[in-house]
Order: C-alpha cells, then structure tokens, then sequence
C-alpha cells in the first residue's frame, strides 16, 4: 500500500496480527506520518479488527503508547515510521509491531551531487547514513558515492545499514565527510554534532543538498553552559516515555550537584513544553535527562539555560575548556566522576 | 503549614509517608498550587523521604499521575488541591494521599452579599457549594445566608457538604438560587449548567460576586450541536486519564453512529490539544468523552463542532428540540437508545 510517497507493507500487518491474535490494536504514528496511521486503522477495521489512533506525538522509537495502550484495555501496539524500540528493553506486553513507513521518492541525484561538493572540499570518502524512511535506498547511495570516486562508508544500527536516530549517530564511521539522507536539518545536524565531521544534508522532500553549519548551535551551547556554571538552583527534567527514561541518571546528577552545593529538584514530564516548566517557579537552571535534541533543537522551551548531562561536567569543574559538541548527545555517567 | 493563602495539615503528610513507608514519593498539585508541592517536597526531603515532582497540569482528581509514578519506580503519590478520585477506583498501587489545601481567605461577606442579591430576585433559599479550597468554611457560610433571611440548602459529594468538583454538581440540591464559592468563573458556570437556576460567583480571590450568565455557553452548544447533526464523519476523543477514560462509552459511541451511516475512529489523548487534533485530518465532527468541561470551557480546542456524550442524542434524532444545558455534563449511556 502506498500513501502519499510511504510504502506500507501489509501483509507484514495482517500477518502480525494475526499471530497476536490481536482483535484490538492500537496504531501510533509520528504527526507528519497520522495519515498512514488512518489507512492502517481502515485496513484493519475491514477485517474486523478494532483500531484505535493514539494522538499523542510519537517522537521516536523510544516513545511507544504503552501507557494509552494499557489504559484502553489494548495489548497490541502498531508503531509506525520507526525501526525500533531506542534505549528500552521492550515488555513483553502490550506487544509492538514497528512498522517502517518507506519513502518512494528517490534521492540519489541528491547524494551524487553532495558526494560532489564533498569531493571538491577535498573529501576522499564518505559517511552514507539515512533515517529509516530512506534506508531502502541504500545501496544505490553508495554506488552513487562510488561513480562519483569517493569511498562509500557505511556502519549498522540495530542491525540496519546506515541507520540513524535522533540521539544516536553510532552508525557514522570514520570518514572524510558525512552525507545524511532526511527531511529537514534535523538529522544533519545531530550527524555533524556527533561526527563534528563536515556533514552534508540531501532533503528528498525539499530535493536540497545543503552543508550544515554548526556555529550557531555550538555558541548557544557555549552560553547555555556559561550561564549555568553560576546557578545556584537545578531543575532535573525526567521523562516518563520508555525510551527517555533516566530516573536513575537525574538521581544520580542531583546527588552530585547537591554535594556541590546547589538547590536541585527532580520534575517528571510526559510532554516537556515551556507552560509546565513556568509552572515550576525559583530555578535558575535546568537538566535535561529526556530527548536530548530538546536543549540543542527547542532550547526556548525552557525558561533558562538547560544542559544535556554530558555537559554538566564543564559546570563541574567551572569551565568549557575542552568543549566537544558531542557532548550534548552522550549519557555516559562516567561523565559526573570529573573533577 | 501555610503556603500563599493556603493551609496544609504537615501532620498528615508525616503521618501517611510514615505508616505506608513511603521512602520515594510523586508530588502532584494542580497549575495554580504548584508551589505548594515545592514546599511540600521540601518538608519530605528534610525527612531523608525522596521527594520527586509531576510537573504535568493536575486537572482534578480524574487526573492521577499513576503513569508517572511507575515510570520513576515510585509507589506513593501526594496529590494536592483536589478532595479524592473523581469517576475511578483507585488501584491498590500506588497509593495516593489526596491532600486539601484550605484557603484561608474568608468567603463570608461575599455570600452574604450573593445571598442579598438573590433575595432581591426573589429567592428564598440558597444552596450553598464550594471547592475543596472553601469547604472549611461552609459552616459559617450557612450561617450568612440564615442571617440574610434566606434558607440555606446543602448536599454532600463523597461525605463533603457543599463540594463540587468540574464535572459534578450533584450536591446542588433543590434550592431558589445557587452561590458558588470558588476561583474564577469556571464553577459557578459549571453549577448554573447543572443546576438550570440562578446562580451566583462568590470569588475570594477577587473579592467579588457576579451572576452567572449562560446564554452565551446554551448558543455555542446549539450551534455546535446543529452543526453535528449535519456532519458525516465523527472523531471520537478518549483521555488516557484515570477518571477521564470512558472507552468502553466511546465503542458505545461509535458503533451507534456507525449503525446511522457515520464514518467513525476513536484517538486516545493524555492532554487534548489543537495541535494535536490538527494532526488527525479528515473528521467534520469530534465527540468528547473525555473531561466534559472541554466541550464547554476550551471548544476553540477542537478544529470542529464538538459534542458531548450526553449532547449526541440530538444528533441522532436530527434535532435540537427539548435542548438542555445539563446534557453536557451528563454520561448516562441510556442518552444513544433514543430514536
């Protein structure tokens, strides 16, 4: 089944259901993909099959309607548009069925030409890496990159070629430069904030290729942290979503920050948004243990400057000395041992 | 304790963490309270009890952050400013102590003053509610109204007389006119839909007392309802909340306008919002069956006419004929075997 430019596979469906057993499903789908969302609803309710729509955002793999889920008094879960469950071992139940929404429209032109600019910076190999909505395409991209005489490269996330997610770049392996095939900059910036590679994005829906810049997004950084060194007071934001989950970790931070003798409270969103957080008055600074891209993407919605914990070892030892952009995309306690 | 113009019983607090053993503990308070739960969670942390913050709205006693909880691996949860659970039995974990925080403010001039007007209109009794917030001082209340010369009339909502909550005025009893003790104009609109009689606001906050208006709320319904009648496709709204979950309500809904020819999906909420609903594209009419408020408070949420469950027989009779404004807050499932 093909919805506006997603192919959808059915039988996959049908079939998982069917071995579930499952007469009542609930579909998830991320809000630029809720239209699939609704042809899956309709398919499954011609086979009498009853559907329910979670509204709710699905931002990633690591927010799954569990929570919904069991409150509807459903056990099956049909998750769209991700690959799979991100940082979260999933229950056995409500059972999920993440179900990968592929994009037709094909952006090897645009990876030829970013493999050309890339080639006259003076790259000699190339990072290939997609969101899985474009990870079909694949091995026509790094013959692509080939024809243009670049070395394609290529590494794995949870088994899948070139796979990137929103907190996790793993998949980019050491190369010249970067090349991320994705809708919007989103994904070509955390590539370049994890990589701090030269990165080059190829927008099939826009069909853009343009490099990144990531001066702007390292001097809010830089300020955010500054500012923070001298707050007096912490608010720890903790996530209920699955996959966001670091209660541990925020327990872990206040701990450490209280020792150093800062104010520190722990607050648990579902959804961050800047309203909650300006209900929760007298804190000067905040943590950030949910998504991460939320302090280097919407950083307005908090109310003052706000840290991933991989950098709150620069408010630990009082100084950015030694910054690294990727630091705002690692969860490594480690990090909290600093001086 | 008193926090603003609010009075908390600490002994409580104290007495409750001790004999469960709390050790870890999810404080809840509604927007307009939250710094009550800051000082609450001040006085547990003193006690060596690990005090952690919902950061989410708290719209009443439907509105328990049992998700949250389990998320954080907390099972004891403080749940400030609302007087118990509203439409849901409480699970045995985790446990909730539901704590009032008792205005201080006095009421009594400002009913005396309702109860004056309302004789002047020629009432001679009054029933008398309150939020949680006043219910301390409905003694003195009564005893306004009596020196008025009018009959002061009181009801219970589970064993607190005078109480009312958003979505219930039950303990409105039979009475001339209506006073209403409480913040804004938000219940006092609530218990004049209700109660269908003249109905005044005693405001604490504001020092002041309005009569209540509701021609404006009955011709928004109207249109709304007219509206429906006419539409071909139905979005079904269910809350993922505790006391706001009727999904069984919603089957019920959907199956009886599917049986006249409607195209119908269910969606599950946490919080219903616009942007949301915005994401679910393709229905000319939604019906709530989530709190029943939003219909009537916050209908510039829904892209669409908007019904109750108690509102949708009109539309399955085709007509607004025998209108009334109660409909809204009604939930009898014998509404959908009208004709």
């Amino acid at each position: 089944m093909i919805v506006d430019s997603y192919e959808i596979n059915e039988e996959d469906i049908f079939t998982w259901v069917k071995s579930n057993g499952a007469r009542k499903v609930l579909i998830q789908a991320p809000d630029g993909l809720k239209k699939i969302a609704l042809a899956v609803s309709e398919l499954l309710e011609e086979r009498d099959v009853r559907a329910f729509i979670s509204a709710s955002h699905a931002w990633g793999g690591c927010d799954v309607a569990y929570d919904e889920a069991r409150s509807i008094g459903v056990d099956a879960i049909i998750h769209i548009g991700h690959h799979g469950p991100v940082w979260f071992k999933p229950p056995g139940k409500p059972r999920v069925l993440f179900l990968p929404a592929f994009s037709t429209l094909n952006p090897t032109r645009l990876v030829a030409q970013a493999a050309r600019e890339a080639k006259d910076a003076g790259a000699s190999s190339l990072a290939i890496v997609t969101t899985i909505q474009h990870a079909k395409w694949l091995p026509a991209l790094k013959e692509a990159v080939a024809s243009e005489g670049l070395e394609p490269i290529t590494g794995s996330l949870s088994g899948v070629e070139g796979l990137i997610v929103g907190c996790n770049y793993a998949s980019i392996r050491q190369a010249d430069d970067v090349v991320v095939v994705a809708g919007g900059l989103f994904h070509a910036l955390g590539a370049a904030i994890w990589s701090e590679r030269p990165t080059w994005s190829a927008d099939p829906y826009q069909e853009k290729v343009s490099r990144v810049e990531l001066r702007n997004v390292v001097a809010r950084r830089l300020y955010a942290i500054s500012k923070a060194i001298d707050a007096r007071s912490f608010l720890i934001v903790v996530s209920s979503k699955p996959g966001q989950n670091r209660v541990s970790l925020a327990t872990r931070v206040k701990r450490t920050l209280e020792e150093r003798g800062r104010r520190v409270l722990i607050a648990v969103f579902n959804e961050v948004t800047r309203e909650l957080l300006e209900n929760i008055q007298g804190f000067e600074a905040f943590v950030n243990t949910a998504c991460p891209r939320l302090a280097l993407d919407d950083e307005g919605v908090f109310p003052g400057p706000v840290l991933n914990p991989g950098e709150l070892k620069y408010v630990l030892s009082g100084s950015v000395e030694g910054y690294s952009p990727r630091d705002a995309l690692v969860f490594d306690l480690r990090l909290l041992d600093g001086p």
